[in-house]
């Protein structure tokens, strides 16, 4: 069922919480799905939304612990004992029972784990904390469908029956030989319009595409997005079966992926979020800022250099704030474009051609920019030599701008550091200075002061 | 198989092409995936990769078309007659080959359309046109399972090995009724697990999530994502089943929308790639650098109107570049986060709260800044009032900025406008203006000039 979330649904939860009708509270929520139950309490005030988790059973509450933000999740876990963790855990998916459990303190992990009903699932989950999270292995999960292949499909059906009792949801029929290693997969159309006493060595398709445990989760994702996989197994070194990994986990590490490099281009770094603390928030934001402050000091420290040329052209002065922008914009689009085409495997061609591309582009903004300066220059009745100065200079600076947003980002990446750095406040400011100084070069040279 | 593309790779193909050992690349193709093709043709030349979509067989090569860069495919269409086409599309799912088509010149849709095999499968295409790309619709295909209600299991199973032996993958067994409506879906473990003769009546699960064929993809995308789905059934007005949309599909949708943001933060509208021509580039980039000028020349008739002061106060002047660089760096910093706030739907609490904590956040980063330029500035030797002041307007200008930058993204998005459009050159350029116009103001009433 999908719930709207209106203002009034959680007026009518408070009030019912108020009045400590639990019966209503149940019934109220027994017919919504968990990720809208998790939305809801991340509307509600903290007790309230404890006292929720407290009431409805471990069978609704795990699914909805994995949907609450991670910092509402570790508020309610602090308030819960290892005993009622375990239960929730005992609900959970092998994945994300690891996910949450590798959130809790290290005394606590023990003790919750040692409360696991469920023996093999204990195993499993133990199993999946030894691989890092950003991994393959730290993305998939234990739960999958396997046949041997020297089964015949009755066998299968059945064996499937019991494996299926225990999951949500059957994906891929998964064939391994008699040392668990990974032959290919069952479709379940050959499982339906095959005779049942066909053994599966002869039907099932020897085509999958695998990981290794130790992938990067990115690179998860990228072969994911290129095959177009809803799920993936992971195998180890032999190839054997430890496990898949299903699309709703990559759709996540792609978001994540995209957010942190629009963070980067803005210049925070961490995962933070409008309502994290003043002390994070600082700690994300401050150090590009003091970066760029550098860059406005070397901006400062250059004009003091040009001091003398004061008094003759002011005007001069008044336009380096409009050249310094100019250079970090052209520099923050040449890099997105490039940072862009690195993450998408599409920066082709010669670095020579590359290098022309940039010169030609930033040379059709640049005029154009410049005959705007001139034009306003004109209307406002400027000196027109200083005038036709800062028209010039602002098309070197562009052109400059263009092309070290274009290399530094391929640069960084050829060092195997990731471009996105390049964009953003890092670029903008390395700009500024070199953009002031250009600029400042070529006025000394064509006014002569 | 997974196949490394290698230059030698690449070459191999090249000379057995130009040897014209048609036999060899067939063979070397062979059992290579077609996102892999894809990805060696988008390396060739275009008439090699052109002569290898003529040699292999339109079940491969209808393939390889979808995963083409849109330019390499409009390109390869126009070079193939309408007949060839309607083989490729005679071997696509629906939604693709309707994807395809819509890309066709007007008069040549009604063509390829006449000369595709199937009529049932013309008639889909057909069908799709009808929606808007960027809707439930137009992101749907209609090959899909379903069977009736009333049927039995063991109907179901006989039905649903014709249907599928269209399909290549089966995700959900939908449920209808005799209207189409669609009721819920039948999962595979009860299709195992019960007897043949139960009716579909009493096993299915009528909990299913849907979508509208109207709705905007990104509310698909958000719902999927939600509800961890797969796949989405899409309805009509009257709830019956017209099509689903599988989460491949949502997987693109969600990285163009974040494509989308990276791009408009940096200042590029269109979705450009680096390899676009400069015309097109330029299109996408001129119009926010001309609105960065404009910013840039806003600040020097600013400076221009405080032209009295230059001679007393130069170093003010200096740091004209610093307050601008500062001004838009702390507002791309408070629009990202706010911009990422509202796409994932966690900005919450009262405005006077938010107001309360961006005040407090750039007071603090306010005051670290300022004190690092008063430090500067005692190292060189400046002014101590003039350095004074400018640290002062420094840690205003950033409160404002800080304001400026949550606020009007959280105003855009009332007004139903894109919020991402308030990140990047919009903020900085504004900024740029403001901060400098604040610092001026705040130094005029500091030392009275």
């Amino acid at each position: 069922m999908q719930v709207e979330i209106t203002p009034e649904f959680i007026a009518n939860i408070k009030q019912l919480i108020t009045d400590g009708n639990n019966t209503a509270v149940s019934q109220l929520f027994f017919e919504v799905h968990h990720a809208d139950i998790a939305e809801v309490l991340e509307d509600l005030n903290f007790d309230d939304a404890l006292y929720i988790i407290k009431l409805l059973d471990a069978e609704k509450t795990s699914d909805i612990l994995t949907e609450l933000d991670d910092d509402t999740r570790e508020k309610i876990l602090k308030e819960l004992s290892s005993e009622e963790i375990a239960k929730e855990i005992d609900e959970l998916n092998s994945d994300d029972a690891a996910d949450i459990i590798g959130e809790l303190p290290e005394e606590q992990k023990k003790e919750v784990i040692s409360q696991i009903e469920d023996v093999e699932h204990a195993k499993d989950i133990v199993d999946l904390l030894r691989y890092e999270e950003d991994t393959a292995g730290g993305l998939m999960g234990k739960e999958l469908i396997k046949v041997n292949e020297n089964w015949t499909n009755l066998r299968c059906v059945k064996e499937m029956r019991i494996q299926a009792a225990d999951y949500d949801k059957v994906h891929t029929i998964y064939v391994v030989d008699d040392n668990d290693v990974l032959k290919g997969r069952l479709s379940l159309k050959s499982l339906l319009t095959t005779s049942t006493r066909t053994p599966v060595r002869e039907v099932y398709n020897p085509k999958i595409t695998s990981v290794r445990a130790d992938e990067q989760d990115e690179d998860v994702a990228r072969t994911m997005q290129k095959y177009d996989l809803f799920v993936v197994p992971v195998v180890d070194e032999m190839d054997r079966l430890l496990g898949q990994i299903t699309i709703d986990d990559i759709v996540d590490v792609i978001r994540d992926e995209a957010d942190k490099d629009y963070q980067m281009a803005a210049g925070i770094t961490d995962d933070v979020e409008a309502d994290d603390s003043i002390i994070q928030l600082t700690k994300a934001r401050l150090p590009w800022l003091v970066l760029g402050l550098f860059g406005g000091l070397g901006a400062a420290y250059i004009m003091g250099g040009f001091e003398e040329a004061l008094e003759k052209h002011k005007m001069l002065f008044f336009f380096t704030p409009l050249i310094a922008a100019m250079a970090g914009n052209v520099g923050v689009q040449s890099s997105a474009i490039i940072v862009q085409g690195l993450a998408n495997d599409n920066i082709k061609g010669s670095m020579w051609n590359r290098l022309m591309k940039e010169v030609g582009l930033s040379l059709v903004n640049g005029i154009v920019l410049g005959l705007l300066v001139l034009g306003y220059g004109l209307v406002q009745g400027f000196d027109l030599t200083v005038n036709y100065v800062i028209a010039c200079s602002l098309v070197v600076v562009i052109i400059i701008a263009a092309l070290v947003g274009t290399f530094i980002p391929i640069l960084l990446d050829k060092k195997g550091i990731d471009p996105a750095l390049a964009t953003g406040p890092f670029i903008t400011t390395s700009n500024d200075i070199f953009g002031i100084l250009i600029y400042f070069l070529i006025a000394e040279m064509m006014l002569g002061f």
